[in-house]
Parts: C-alpha cells; sequence; structure tokens
C-alpha cells in the first residue's frame, strides 16, 4: 500500500469536510474499464472528494496524474465465481480486501478512507468485509440494503437481500433500525417508516418467526424508536407504502431478482413489439423520447450501490455488471452516507435502543444484549 | 342444492365426454355481474361443457333458460374478509362450500361436477376445501399454482403461492410432483422440467432445508421420476429456464405479489409518460397498437386461474378482481385440467413415485410414508 502525494491518509476526513472513498478498482465483471472511467466522472462532480484506486497499478496507469486522488496497490483479484474461502484465506492482497481495509480504524482511530465501494462478488465481499472490519455492538449479522424505485416516484429500501438466509426476529429488528439510519442519512428522511415484509397485512398472517418479529417492532415502535407500520406486502416494495421493508436474505434475495427478471422481460417484449415489422419501427420512432424518458426512469442502474450494514466500517456494493454510469452510481451513494455519517447514524440508533427498550417497554420482548463482535 | 332439469347429475362426466364445472357465482369482489357473463362465454366456446351455477337464485335470474347450465341453491356468501373460521364453522351454505361439494365424490363414486371455480378469499376457499374434499394419499398439504408468462412465450408454473408458510423438504418434493402433474395435463407437456427457487445456483446455497430439498428432488430425479433441473433463481420465473418453480408459500406469495406490484407501476409510469403533454399524446395514438399488442401480451388477465392441487378433487381460484374476461380463463384452465384428468394424474404420479423411491434410490432419503387424509 502506498498511497501517492496527492492525498495524505492522515487527514481524518470527517473534520476537513473531504469524503475519501476507496475503491476496488479490480472487482465485477469489466474492471478497469469500468470503475476508471465512473471514478473520473465521480471525481469531477464532487470537489469535495478524494479517492483511493486500489488495484495493479499497471492497470490503473490511466489514473497517474489525476488530482485528488491516489493509487493503492493489491496485486490479486477476487472474481466473480472465486469462493468466500478463496476470498478469504487465499487472496489476502486482493483488490477488494485492501479496499475494504481502508476503512478500518488504524490504533489512533485514524482511517484512510471513509467508505469502500467494490462490484466484487457479494458473498466474497460481505465475507472479507466482516472478516477485516468486524460487527457494531449490538448487531449479530450485517445485512445488504438496496433501493428500489416506486409508485410515489421515491425509493423503497428493501433489506436483507441474501446475506442472512435464516434470521430471527431480533435480526429483523437490527435490519429495521440499521435501515432507518441509512434512509435517514442518504434520503435526509426524518424517522423514515419500516414494514415487515408478509404475505398478508393482518399481524395474525405468516410464519411463527414474522410474527413474533412482528410483535418486537411494535413494541420498539411504541418506546419510539421506530417508525414501525405494520405489515407490507412484495408489491409494497413499488407502491411505496414504507420507506423500509425488512425481510430474511432468502425472500429479499428472491424478491430483488423477481423484480429483475420482470423488468428484463418486459424490456425486451417492449422491444420486440417495436421492431416487429417497418409500421411498428415507424411507431418506435414516433414514440422514442416518450420511452427513453420512460426507460430513464426506471433504468436499474440509477439504484445501484448496496450497503453492507453492520460493520465498523460503510461498504457499499455495485452489481457486478455495472457500467461506468451505474458505478458511479453506487460511489455517489457511498458519499452520501459517508458525508452523513451513517457508520454513527447506525451506531447511535442501535445503542439507543438497546438502552432505551428495557423502560420503555416494560414486560415487552427485549433485544438480546449486545455482542462485541 | 336443486339441480335444474338441463343436466342429470348421475351421468358420470368422463365417461360421457362432458365436463362439468361448479361455480362459485358469488365469490370474488363481483359476484354474479362478473361469474355469469363469463359463464355464458365460456358454454358459448366449450360444447362439450355443462356448468352448475350455484348461488342465490334470484341473484343467478339471468342465468335462467341456459342451455348445459342449472343453478344450484346456496343461501349464504363468503365475504373477501371473511376469516377461515367463518367460512368454515357458519357459512355452512355458502356458495363457496355448496359448490366445493359438488366436486366430492359420493358413496357410489359418482361426482356431480369435474371441477369447482371460485372467486373468494384465498384462505376460506384452502379450508373449505381441504375440509370437505380432504387430500390425496402421500400428500402432506395441498398447494397454490398458477402461471406467470415467460420470456420464451410460455408459461411458468409456480407453486405454493401461499397455503404453507412453512414447508420442509418433503412438501417440496410433493409440490414438485404435483406442478409436473398439472403442466402435462393442462399443457400437454411430457416430463416438464422442475426448478427449486433458491438464492443461488450452486447446491450449496440456501437454507438448510433448501439443501435437503435439492438432495431429495435429485434422488427422485435420478429414479427416473421426475425432471429436476437443480436451482433457479427469482428471475428465472421470467426466463423459462424451468416449466415449474417450487418454493415454500410464503416465498412463493411475495414473488408473486412483488411481480404484481411491479407491471402495475410500471404500467401506471407508460400511462403517465404518454399523458404528459399534447406531443406525447399524440405519440401514444401513433404507438397505440404496438403499445395494445404489447398490452395483451403480458396482460395478467389471461393467466387467471390457480389451481389449488393435492384435494380429491379439483378446485381452481380466480382472482378475487377478475373481470369476465379473466374469470373465463380460470374456467378454462379447470375445464382443461377436468378434461386431461388431472386429479387421476396428480394420484397416479404420487403413488408411481411412492412405490420406486426406495428401489429407485437405494440409500437416498425417502419419502415420508403415504398419510390417509
Amino acid at each position: 500500500m502506498n498511497p501517492s502525494a496527492e492525498v495524505s491518509p492522515q487527514v481524518l476526513s470527517s473534520a476537513s469536510g473531504i469524503v475519501r472513498i476507496a475503491v476496488d478498482c479490480m472487482g465485477g465483471d469489466h474492471g478497469p474499464s469500468v470503475t476508471l472511467p465512473a471514478c473520473q466522472a465521480f471525481l469531477a462532480a464532487h470537489p469535495q472528494a478524494e479517492l483511493l484506486l486500489v488495484g495493479r497499478p499497471d492497470a490503473l496507469a490511466a489514473a497517474q496524474g489525476w488530482q485528488r486522488c491516489a493509487v493503492v496497490a493489491a496485486s490479486e483479484i477476487v472474481e466473480m465465481d472465486d469462493s468466500v474461502e478463496v476470498a478469504l484465506r487465499r487472496k489476502k492482497d486482493s483488490s477488494m480486501r485492501v479496499a475494504i481495509s481502508q476503512v478500518k480504524p488504524r490504533e489512533d482511530g485514524v482511517v484512510a478512507a471513509d467508505a469502500c465501494v467494490s462490484a466484487g462478488n457479494t458473498g466474497a465481499l460481505m465475507a472479507v468485509s466482516r472478516y477485516v472490519l468486524k460487527t457494531l455492538d449490538g448487531i449479530d449479522r450485517p445485512a445488504i440494503a438496496t433501493v428500489m424505485p416506486n409508485q410515489k416516484d421515491g425509493y423503497t429500501t428493501v433489506l436483507d437481500l441474501g446475506a442472512n438466509v435464516d434470521c430471527e426476529p431480533e435480526h429483523l429488528l437490527q435490519f429495521a433500525l440499521m435501515g432507518s439510519a441509512l434512509v435517514s442519512a442518504v434520503e435526509g428522511k426524518h424517522n423514515p417508516s419500516v414494514g415487515l415484509l408478509n404475505i398478508g397485512e393482518e399481524a395474525i398472517k405468516g410464519s411463527e418467526t414474522i410474527k413474533k418479529a412482528g410483535e418486537l417492532l411494535r413494541s420498539v415502535a411504541n418506546g419510539g424508536h421506530l417508525n414501525f407500520c405494520g405489515n407490507v406486502e412484495g408489491n409494497d416494495i413499488f407502491t411505496g407504502r414504507a420507506d423500509i421493508i425488512v425481510c430474511d436474505g432468502f425472500v429479499g434475495n428472491v424478491a430483488l431478482k423477481t423484480a429483475e427478471g420482470l423488468a428484463s422481460m418486459l424490456s425486451s417484449f417492449i422491444k420486440q413489439e417495436f421492431t416487429r415489422n417497418i409500421f411498428t419501427k415507424a411507431a418506435a420512432i414516433v414514440a422514442l423520447p416518450v420511452l427513453n424518458h420512460f426507460k430513464n426512469r426506471v433504468d436499474h442502474r440509477r439504484y445501484n450501490g448496496a450497503a453492507l450494514l453492520g460493520l465498523r466500517g460503510l461498504v457499499f456494493k455495485s452489481h457486478g455488471s455495472a457500467d461506468a454510469f451505474a458505478f458511479e452510481q453506487a460511489l455517489n451513494r457511498a458519499y452520501d452516507a459517508a458525508r452523513n455519517r451513517l457508520l454513527d447514524r447506525v451506531h447511535d440508533r442501535i445503542v439507543e435502543t438497546l438502552q432505551a427498550l428495557p423502560t420503555a417497554a416494560p414486560g415487552g420482548p427485549q433485544i438480546p444484549v449486545a455482542k462485541t463482535a
């Protein structure tokens, strides 16, 4: 690791107003051919930002001479199909791991970067992040949160998206608190609403775990520590009934992939219909501006950048197949989160709830005592 | 119950080539104003079909004099928000229950109808069907199966969609067998492929239950009793990678509702874009034939009619909000299923697998011994 002269790692970003992001430039399906142009565009749009470009220096040569930017060398690459085991045990000098290490506080509490972004494979990114950074006090399991567009022309934040296949009610509460912190930090919403993903709106619906999670969330909401709006259903991801929707990682992953699959099918059907013959092609030319406007509105690239929440450091995950525009959005989300102190917010929210719950809800369910990771 | 002179309940439909369907005419959001026009259109299109129209005779007066049709009186209606308890214990003469009773064999084995269709509330329909008809030997839990369109211009059948919130591997196997029987009966596909819904394609992915279900399905497939194509993901509902996708009812319900929510949002966005101003409205007129073609292709009404599988009788569920066109599709599906002996196929498939598995897969997992309901 050899940050060049342009940035000084000793400067605490939060004090100076500068936000510094470590970028795993080698990750994802495309590596530097996507990440470098995205970094360049991001720097141009954010005069207060600095980047640490992590990867093989020869592959990052194009970035030489860029302002507010330094290359941090890493000799290995976690491939998209590498197992967690390989990423964790065998590639200790991977660009992914080195990028994550930049957000780990040193002994004096100083961090080299405020957030880290990678398009590497999700399982490896979560495992390495967890290993290098550890979880926050009060968090048993980190979660992956992303946003999806909704009918209110806003976003719905959904978590978990696959980090945890089996969840206890306490984990769903932790997701609710972390999701609230994320939305208030990144979208500036005070006290955003949280819904529990279920298969009916009534409190008696769902599995035992979900029913217990509902009770727990209601009890925390009664104590004033959560804006819980009850059960929601799959379609509510898009109606915007809740700012945040919590679910276990299996269900969240299926919902996300189902939505991606449907969007992709509909988009290919529209294309087929408009290219069917000369008349439909003519219609397409006339309708093009409208169709483009529609396309931009639902462009999934705009929502790229999932947060890994619950760690002692900010890590954002880009889609592996992201192009430069999409990767830049992930950088934007990481920047907003760091600038608005997401890490402190998650920490404060958890601590507050932990301390207040026993008094706020006497006799109600208790959050398990915080584990030190 | 007083079938009029036009049909004779003694005639065994399967022997005569006639297919008789009992219709809960009072169920759903709209009752007879939707179900009667649907029945009329259905009868016109199916000269081999007969209908038993179940409901309050005064509400069904419009059907007087229709050919191949009889009214079966039922004095009560299960409302859309009635609890299972109310439907089961308090409304014993509901149109839903009387309709279901028509497919229950009498002591001499004769049935009044070959299938039953209702747009009433799902929970009540499943509970009453289960109570009146009982489950088939070898089936622990009935499941709800529906079809969704896929990119191959075919359908993917997904089950379960909400009848079972927690499932054991054995239940997922039963879903796989029942789904295979359904697709071969209704779509005429020999040995359709089955995928297990998971959060990754690798066999090591997912919860313990899912991993064990994968092993069980593989073992049955090795015995030649199932065309199992491994793990699939949420997006594969729409890629058409498998003819049938099995999952527990919680996950299936979330996937279905997520897809419905996204489709509804995209459709409202397209409408908004094309009605934004005078230019976009002009573009809409030019693009209308193409947009209509697209709309027809993905029209969810065409896929209406979910099968309740695993019961000793064929029951189909229409969307509660179905219009006459949609309700007619549910009648069509019930007709196809009855004509192609779906009930026998499910029964045969289960019995075959039960008998063959111990020899076919020595040392492999065993299906639990069939329960007599």
